[in-house]
């Protein structure tokens, strides 16, 4: 799904300027936007690098306006973050991700277009619907739960637990500093640490 | 319009890291896609660079497959268009962009999204009416005049003329490799020739 064909053949170049996309996936209020918020924070200032940071709401503002909630708009707007994802990765950059992305088809074509680039990480975020229904800082459950918004994830509508991700944390048990640096430790994000 | 607002302050890196849009702008046959394609062939072969070509039909399938033909819905289109490209020269890559894109506003707000990051360098693709209608490659141009199309640019739609391009190139006289040259000469692309 690159914009157009490129001539270039897709080589590996040393760590440090391979791109990486780091994809959070979990439930509303399970702590992507947090961690990849702290991820984004802690490579700007201790790396100096800069970062491209997908966050599902602001992307919904700017790539996929108009699109709902059905899964054929769900998948769109996970294909969008990818071509985003992997054009950010070609050029050897560091891409976040935070978005809840249920289905495991489109995490997997996500993965595939990065990897054509680049390296992937997916991250579940697996704290326990309990533990995000209990926060639910922005109502959405309770909401959810009164029947006023449909196709709610872990309510209404599925959501296909990864089985290939790379990292899997409970924000349930544990700081953000405590999930930082299990995300740090892995081998694709050492060099970020 | 960044995805999220980034810590680290825009600095000038040098030149070979510093990312640039190259942004061809045009009427419908006016030979954008071809110069486009063009720069990133040379690139690619030449400077052994990677490149993201954001092609005006290929965006559209990809990016705005929901959007069509009004102003709100050609600045939705070209807003997102200078969001990638400016995440893309954040990480000190090339992208090039070939669209319509016949609001100056549009163009600007893409230029100030993509200069808060690097280089920005609007190219007039300023071929005539009368020869883009001439060839029309794509029958486009007698569908609109037999009124099949609506709000199409230069026959029933607006196109707003540049007044602070970087570079103005006459597809109408002169070869693909003339309007290379002339690309390759200014300041701003000088490092990719």
């Amino acid at each position: 799904m690159s914009a157009v064909p490129s001539t270039v053949p897709p080589t590996a170049p040393p760590t440090a300027a391979r791109g990486i996309c780091v994809f959070f996936t979990g439930l509303s209020g399970a702590g992507k936007s947090t961690l990849a918020a702290a991820l984004a924070a802690h490579v700007e200032t201790a790396r100096h690098r800069r970062v491209t940071l997908l966050d599902g709401d602001v992307v919904r503002t700017h790539l996929s306006s108009e699109l709902g909630f059905s899964r054929a708009d769900r998948d769109l707007n996970i294909r969008r973050i990818g071509f985003v994802a992997s054009e950010v990765v070609k050029h050897g950059g560091l891409c976040i991700v935070a978005a809840i992305a249920p289905y495991a088809q489109a995490r997997h074509d996500a993965r595939q277009i990065v990897e054509a680039f680049g390296d992937f990480a997916l991250v579940h975020v697996a704290t326990s619907l309990a533990v995000c229904e209990s926060r639910d800082a922005k109502g959405l459950y309770a909401r959810a739960r009164r029947g006023e918004l449909a196709a709610f994830t872990g309510i209404s509508d599925p959501y296909e637990a990864p089985t290939d991700a790379e990292i899997t944390i409970d924000t349930g048990s544990g700081s953000v500093v405590d999930a930082l640096r299990q995300l740090l430790a892995h081998p694709l994000l050492a060099h970020l640490a």
